[in-house]
């Protein structure tokens, strides 16, 4: 029979294994905060809505286009509003003022706005886009809170502000995702 | 004192008179004809539906867009799909039978899903796009009932089939009302 192996530590052997303990418990401490942290990230959304609010076509002719667009759905053409700088928080086109304006209609759709924007001059994403593309869908639209910090939060992700402005009672800054998610987002804020 | 004129209708007279009450109520008549065949044009939409199903990107790299979707909305990404013709309604591009390809990837909203698509060959809407505008937001969606029917109306209407095709359970028809409507409109139809 073959004599059984007793292992018999030696006091620099208890050392060794401590060590060894000690890099174990540190390791599965760093996995789990790196995976908590994961699952923490993944829990805080930049958007934290699941509702898209509008969905936004930049047009030539804004009359010509709410009267197709209530011809096909068979309603009123909704009327024109302008938007311009207002003195709440002043239009920014890629970090200087703009006086651009533009002429918007809403169709109030079951489950969002369908949102009609003819630029009328001064720079802006509107304009830059009919330049580039010509008429098409700009940009989908988010409710948010705290909109300039949901701003930072996109520039740290590389996802930065192309123009920001207000109105009596309500702010909006658009994000160029166009590398990131392939397309604008419009942040929008209701402060009434 | 002045001699008051007293008018006494002759023959002749009586007779044009009948002639001009006949003609005021055939003007009538007419005028409220066209009244009511226009109120009636305006309650027959192409469209009947008032909610848009989808808003869909197209992107060069669905993996690199799905991860950065999930990360902004704090979701999980979404599996990734192949869409290709399928023998129940064969692709057609403008007209002729096309082999294009596509993946697609859906988050789900509150409201409605964002699809991205990318293109994986063959002639097809999505490449079309993409090759004139790089990515972005390509159609906005609408679930119909007839959709060979509702095709033909917009193609009277001057807005043709760009793209159609089906899959097991359904059918899809991508309108070009991008001259009217300034964008692409997606006619979706289950049948199961």
């Amino acid at each position: 029979m073959r004599k059984a192996f007793v292992y018999k530590p030696s006091h620099k052997n208890l050392k060794t294994m401590k060590n060894i303990v000690i890099i174990i418990a540190l390791t599965i401490g760093l996995v789990s905060v790196s995976f908590h942290s994961k699952n923490g990230h993944e829990k805080e959304p930049i958007i934290a809505s699941k509702t898209i609010t509008q969905i936004a076509v930049v047009v030539k002719d804004i009359d010509k286009a709410r009267n197709a667009w209530a011809e096909v759905l068979g309603v009123k053409a909704p009327e024109v509003s302008i938007a311009e700088s207002h003195f709440s928080r002043p239009t920014q086109y890629r970090g200087n003022p703009s006086d651009a304006k533009a002429k918007l209609a809403f169709f109030a759709m079951d489950n969002l706005q369908i949102e009609l924007i003819q630029p009328l001059g001064g720079k802006s994403t509107w304009q830059e886009f009919l330049d580039k593309n010509g008429e098409g869908i700009h940009h989908i639209a988010f409710a948010v809170k705290n909109i300039d910090g949901v701003e930072k939060q996109f520039q740290l992700q590389g996802m930065p502000t192309v123009q920001n402005g207000g109105w009596d009672g309500g702010a909006y800054s658009y994000i160029d995702a166009s590398g990131d998610l392939g397309c604008i987002l419009e942040l929008l804020e209701n402060f009434k």
